[in-house]
């Protein structure tokens, strides 16, 4: 952190951390990322996770399902929009298409199952369009992946953790039963906010698999090479 | 609904229905599947999502996310997970292997994000196994489709309607965002715990591709065609 924070270094590349064992140690964050946005002073910070076929930022994280629907205001919304288009610029990718799901099944069906889509999500869309942004949405969650991997937009902005993870690990994951290994595991984070690069593999410690030399490290590699490729790209 | 109880028929297969209609027209129900139940007198029904790759039945359905938790009680997981024995039967598959999704991030990480996980689902999956039923679980949402995928599990039990739809449909649906179509719409609903058979499309509506000659009709065949095989199966 304070190599990155003199300009030392430019990144930083992390390796999984059990939460369990960090909360187990008195510590008040509930991850790596919590961590370097405190310690950096960033103001806000969202994940970006990316698979081969997807881009997903989060408005909330590692919550539980019930504190979600009060944490979907429309500033949190909004901020995460704008981190999305500062995480595309980042990429190098200009005027990207940014496209922002519901909460509720079918983006709430107007208001019949759940209201934040009116009363939140909507009103930050219309916000930030006026910002200039290329926003559309609050788009049914269930078939908002597929219209993304198609093609249409370059970054979906999830309102919760297992809304954007389930798509891209869906795709990018592959477990073979046979050998009971992970094949292709894809899929990195991206830290958008903090005053230095962040990325991160996206998948646990797996004490399980220590020292039988069966760990997968494809996710490291492919971590590495995100974050030479996004400082390339600056 | 008649023709079904009385036996003349052994199913019915549903063309998509519109909610927000439904309940502007004063119905109470909120789709299909509650229609049928309530008429049927059924006690517990649950809904089937069947894609190519996965089988996923939803805890809770057609609620908005801020009432899920409260849902997610012992007793209607276990309900579900029974529902899920009985589809696989349906389907003649003896001896499934089912899993069970948490609610939360991670499935709540041992207490951290969240407690259902803790004071419902594992209860009911200990039930669950008392019964005599092969179930696995609480296990995270994120991973757990790609390890159905791999052929580790026959079929999922989601906790809410996102949950399962999001891996389904991000797999089975594909875009084309040149010519603005879906192609390869795969993804058919079973209702389970019906006296009769009824399997629907999984898609919506779309008004606004009526009378354009542009409608995809395979998710309609492929429903068709599921409903003759569970006949078939009997």
């Amino acid at each position: 952190m304070d190599l990155a924070k003199d300009g030392t270094i430019d990144g930083i590349v992390t390796a999984p951390i059990n939460k369990e064992a960090l909360a187990a140690a008195g510590m008040p964050h509930s991850g790596h990322t919590e961590i370097l946005a405190s310690l950096s002073g960033a103001r806000d910070v969202a994940m970006l996770l990316m698979g081969d076929e997807l881009r997903v930022i989060h408005v909330t994280m590692h919550v539980a399902i019930r504190q979600v629907p009060d944490l979907v205001t429309r500033d949190r919304v909004l901020r995460t929009i704008e981190l999305a288009q500062r995480a595309l610029e980042g990429l190098g990718i200009r005027g990207g298409r940014i496209a922002v799901a519901g909460l509720n099944p079918h983006a709430g069906e107007d208001g019949l199952f759940g209201d934040e889509e009116k009363a939140a999500i909507a009103p930050a869309i219309a916000e930030a369009r006026t910002e200039g942004l290329n926003v559309t949405g609050p788009l049914p969650a269930d078939t908002l992946f597929s219209r993304a991997r198609g093609g249409e937009f370059d970054i979906v902005v999830a309102m919760y953790h297992d809304q954007g993870h389930i798509p891209v690990k869906t795709l990018g994951f592959n477990y073979d039963q046979a050998t009971k290994r992970w094949l292709g595991l894809s899929g990195v984070n991206v830290t958008v906010g903090l005053p230095f690069l962040r990325v991160s593999v996206d998948h646990g410690t797996a004490f399980d698999r220590a020292w039988k030399g069966v760990a997968n490290h494809e996710s490291m590699v492919e971590a590495l090479q995100v974050a030479v490729r996004m400082l390339s790209a600056r």
